[in-house]
């Protein structure tokens, strides 16, 4: 199995509500959507996000949803200049999200901050200095500062 | 605030553990690690997959976390084949998955199933004849069949 994630589908309780925080709200433009069932945004070279009716998630691979908040997954969406980690939630806030954490020094280095979607998905915001990606996509991660 | 995901973390409750199923049964290499503590491997152009500490994504986000098995999020993995799709199960299988939905026919006109990792995260493989990638990354997508 090559390495590689194709689509990040979240379950939501209200399509349409959810929908407004990433295409009114952050302004993301559908690739394609079914209303109040599904909404696919593209997040990287390669990579969609669905937003997709919880239920029909779980009937789907035969396993239930439960709440989002407490789920132990997470995206980051890390930045080039420390700065704009306080000014992106502020960004997802006035767009309708909820600040999990405010902008502030990180224990990797940088500065990171939460803030959940309507459904109360966690998207991180990193300023993370060891980060870096190559112009063929290729990652590297510095570890973590000693001490 | 632009329409990208840098890392997609999933909280372990064994880092150890999880880590054998991605990097010895899987066979994908990390980008960086700390023993039991964190894992970053790529899975696509500037994507990295984290599997972190589940205490420590709870504390560093100031919110608790559940369990995996009823997340209501998932991951899809395209493929290019209709048989790589029980391919591709039948190797997470080998390497400590657990088969969730085995390969059948899908609702989108393709074929899917669902794999799950050791701490219960679902990942579908899919074969989506709508789904296409151009060179540039842009993703496209075809609407679901009539009917």
């Amino acid at each position: 199995m090559d390495p590689y994630v194709s689509i990040i589908t979240l379950g939501s309780p209200d399509v349409a509500a959810t929908r407004r925080f990433y295409v009114d709200g952050l302004g993301w433009a559908p690739i394609m959507e079914v209303p109040d069932e599904v909404v696919f945004l593209q997040v990287g070279h390669g990579v969609a996000l669905a937003l997709w009716r919880a239920e029909a998630l779980a009937e789907d691979r035969g396993r239930p949803v439960g709440a989002m908040a407490d789920a132990p997954v997470a995206v980051a969406h890390n930045v080039g200049r420390a700065e704009e980690v306080a000014e992106v939630i502020a960004a997802a806030e006035a767009a309708g999200g909820t600040v999990v954490k405010p902008a502030a020094p990180a224990f990797f280095g940088g500065v990171q901050g939460y803030f959940a979607d309507p459904d109360g998905f966690c998207w991180e915001v990193a300023w993370n200095p060891g980060w870096h990606v190559s112009a063929d996509g290729t990652v590297s991660l510095a570890g973590p500062p000693p001490g």
